[in-house]
Formats: C-alpha cells, structure tokens, sequence
C-alpha cells in the first residue's frame, strides 16, 4: 500500500482525515480505515474523507448522474469504517482541501457540485466559511422514545431525514444538556432499523433574537459516539425546533455546538423545502503514514 | 513560530507528540502545547516530548550533574500543557524517535542515559522493545480513600513513588474494573498537595504463573483522564500488589492495560531496590504543523 499522504482538519471541532486519490486506486478496508481513525493508534478523527474524481468511481453512486458537474466525489468514512451518505462539516472540510491542493477553484459567488452517496451538494464560499445546500429534507414520522444516562426520564425524539437519519430531543434546559452523559449511546424504542445520529437541544431565553433562532445542541453519531458538532444534525436540530415552535418560527437559526456555531437556512425550492448549512473549515497539519499491508 | 516537523507515537496505546529541538530554542507555552495536544482541534496526544540535547537546557534540570554522559533530556508535557517528570512509556517512546531520527544509536546490551525531570534514566534494548530502570520507589506512607464512579463503596489506596505519585487501589474483580467510570476523575481523601496518577487493579487467577506475577489495571493520570497505558502506573500497580502478597511475592510482574502489556521487574541495587519497565514502543506517523503566532 505504501504512504498514505493526509491532511487533518476540522469544522467547529468535528475532524476528518482527508486523502487525495484522483484515480480511485486507493481503496482501504474497514479495518484499516478504523485503524486510522483511532486516536491513540492511528492518526485519530471522527471521519475519514477520501477525495475521488467522479468519474473514476468504480461503485458508481448512483446520485452521480444528477449531475455531471460534479468533478469530486466525497467519498466518506466513520471512525469505525463504515460508510456514511454525507456530513455536513465534512463536506466543508473537504471544500477547504480541495482549495488547499489547488483541486478546484471558487470565487465568490460561485457554485461547487460535490458528489456525495446522499446526492450532489452545492457549496458557496461565503463570510464564516463554506455554505452547503444539504438538499430536501422531511420528518419520516417517527417518534421514538429516547432513553440516555443522566437523563431523568426517557423522552419523545422527533425522527428527520437531512441525508441521513436523526432523532432529535428537546430537554428543559441548560442543566440538563450539560450534565447529559453520552460515554454511553443513547436508546431508541422503537429502534431505527439502520440507527440514528441523536440530538439532544435547549432553546436559548429567547428562542428569536433579531429574527434568528437560537438554540443549544450536543450529539451522538451512530458508529463514533458524542462528536463536538454534527452538521447534517445541527440542521435537524433546528428544523425539529422550528417544527415544535410552530407557525411564525424563522428560517434562520444560529446553532452552538460543543465545538463552535454553525448556521442553519430553511429556503423554498422546487419540489418542497431544502436546507442549508454554513461555518467555518479549517485544516490543521500534514502528516504521511506508512500503512501495513 | 513557523513550521513544527512532529513524529507521532505510542507504547501500549499511551500516545505522544515528539519533536526534536537540539538548541533547546523552541520552548513552547502551556497554551500552544495544549492546542498541539487536543484530538479534536490540534493534533491530539496523551503528552508531549520535546527532545533537548543536554547541554542546551536553560532550565538546568539539576538531576542532570548526575551523568554527564545524558546527551539527550526528555521534555515531558502532560496533554494540558503542565510539566511532567517523568513517563514511563514516554521514554521508550522517546528512546525510539531518538534511534529512527539518528540522533542515537542503541545495540543490544549497550545502556542509553536519558535525562528527565526526575532525575538520569538508563534505557536498553530487548525483544518487547525497551527497558527503562525508572529509579529507585518507595512506599509514601500515604493510605487515601478513594471514590470512584461506579465503585460501590470508598476503598483504601496505597502510595507510592516511582519517579511520579502514585495511588493504587485493589478492586474485587474482572466486572468492578470494567464497569469502573474514570471519565470524571476519582476523589482523594486527603487529597494529595500535587495530585497523584490513581492505579485501580485486579489479580489474575492465579496471581502467579510460571514466577510471574499476573494483573490487570486502569489508569487515571492527573492532568489527562484515563489513558489506555501508564508506566511508571504499571509499576507501581505491580509493587502495591506485591506489597498486598507479602513474603514469596515474585519480582517479575505482567501488567494488562487497557492499550496492551508492559513488564515489570524489582531488583536489588546501591541505596535499596530499584524497578524496571519493559515494554513496546511504535512511531505511527510524521506531519507538519503550522504553529499560530
């Protein structure tokens, strides 16, 4: 296998891996994308993001042909190996890279298509970093009761589809959240079939400021444990939060994070309702690593 | 500040940043080492190693007028930035960056002095990777309670020294060492002035095989949380257990970590018994930081 060539970064704290492989030679097995993953072993991260030219995808997403623009493909990974459709602060890390190793361009004002197994993605640099248009999304109906540690009671979740699958929870207050133990995963009755990444959210006093809303969230992806952001669940958060406030609530929301704050738009559009997610995208070092064969 | 060129690296999954500063020019704040050491915005790290040639130090660690022959001083940082003496699997750590940087050479038989803030370490070669004589130990008289998540009740610990304060803490079984919570840190009463890295142990059945002394243990070590693997924890984790044995207790002792498994050896020497530390040590990979002034 050789070297692998990466870069670290991360967005409002949720970090990636990324590699380039332009040809799509460099396929790693589970095992050795969670040997990378891992933070005392390995390089360590929540996510690992290889970086395809669409056209050399050999699995050929089907999303892919939406869109023939789309030069990239974000082809990602959990801290465990698995695969994951998209992520939301990923897919900004990923712009930022592809920036750095002079992959792409893009001027204000433009467009990038990414391809991404959730569908292609368009992303705009704008002042905090990077907006991405996370495409439709839709309450799928469930509403699972939500056990975890430290919480008093188990409590009903509001299930969302952003990309992928969430289940978001509204708990009383600041105290609750903060105290909230998530070493350990959440439980949902009935269970999604495929799991869920949970959010727990506080609305902050007052829940509109300025015409913004405003709320608290920490999260625990399914297949890596409590990250300090999840982009995708930043905008469930919201939607869920706009959901419960009823006719009126803004389309604008002001997230924080463990990690930092990202921002959240609802927009009209044809065929229903998208979402859009902005914040920041940095990347941190460099680094080779010789992997085992 | 400019560019960092870093080596990653664990023994026994307790893992470090190393870098090499012959001059002993590039002294880093508290609030830089934290930044390197964080696993989600910096590069992430149990501790940080700062390789110094002697004669370069500004701080003038006095324990170096004991050898003269140390060419080399381990910088040791704990995760938050704070000096540390000394760290048992550090030094094997450090001991191999040394060798793949060039900067030593080590043949098996031949002794390598490496100075810390604990005083002239010899280190030498042998199958499971490195052998460190951390010094001499001995008890502190100390007898603490400690209280523990998920310990039922408070249970005695007994102190040592072995280059660092130690508390070790016997546990009745398999189930009460897993179930053990070490996310909050375990309380001290009376707590120690400077802290102490806290040891919670289980024998094996039966304690000794073949003349070995066989336990299981987990660490909390102040300033970081639980980490995978401590040395000088090991240790001392074998030394209380050979205390609570009495007479006929072995000196050679295999400690399980949560990260894998270290040697330990008392033996007679000058000035009482001394203990040694044997165990592997692994650079995982290089990579450029760029430092923020």
């Amino acid at each position: 296998m050789g070297t692998l060539h990466f870069t670290k970064g991360h967005g409002t704290g949720n970090d990636f891996i990324l590699f380039a492989d332009p040809g799509g030679e460099q396929s790693l097995s589970a095992e050795k994308l969670a040997m990378l993953a891992d933070r005392h072993f390995g390089i360590g991260a929540d996510g690992i993001i290889r970086a395809v030219r669409s056209r050399n995808l050999l699995d050929g997403a089907a999303s892919l042909e939406e869109d023939p623009d789309a030069e990239w493909f974000m082809d990602y990974y959990n801290a465990d190996g698995s695969v994951a459709e998209m992520c939301g602060n990923g897919i900004r890390v990923f712009t930022r890279y592809l920036l750095d190793e002079g992959l792409v361009t893009l001027e204000p004002g433009e467009t990038l298509p990414i391809g991404t197994r959730a569908g292609v993605r368009d992303v705009q640099s704008n002042r905090s970093g990077f907006q991405v248009d996370l495409g439709h999304w839709r309450l799928t109906g469930a509403e699972p009761l939500v056990r975890a540690r430290n919480l008093p009671v188990a409590r009903p979740g509001l299930g969302l589809e952003v990309g992928t699958p969430h289940v978001v929870v509204a708990l009383a207050g600041d105290d609750e959240l903060d105290s909230l133990d998530l070493g350990t995963a959440p439980q949902l009755d009935p269970a999604p079939v495929s799991g869920a990444n949970i959010e727990f959210v506080v609305p902050a006093d007052p829940l509109v400021k300025d015409g913004i809303g405003r709320i608290r969230m920490r999260v625990h992806e399914r297949g890596v444990g409590e990250t300090l952001s999840c982009g995708t669940g930043a905008a469930a958060a919201a939607l869920a939060t706009r959901h419960w406030a009823g006719a009126g609530a803004p389309d604008h929301w002001r997230v924080s994070v463990p990690g930092g704050t990202v921002a959240v738009r609802a927009f009209r559009a044809e065929e229903g309702e998208r979402v859009a997610l902005s914040g920041p995208a940095e990347l941190v070092f460099k680094g080779e690593f010789a992997i085992p064969d």
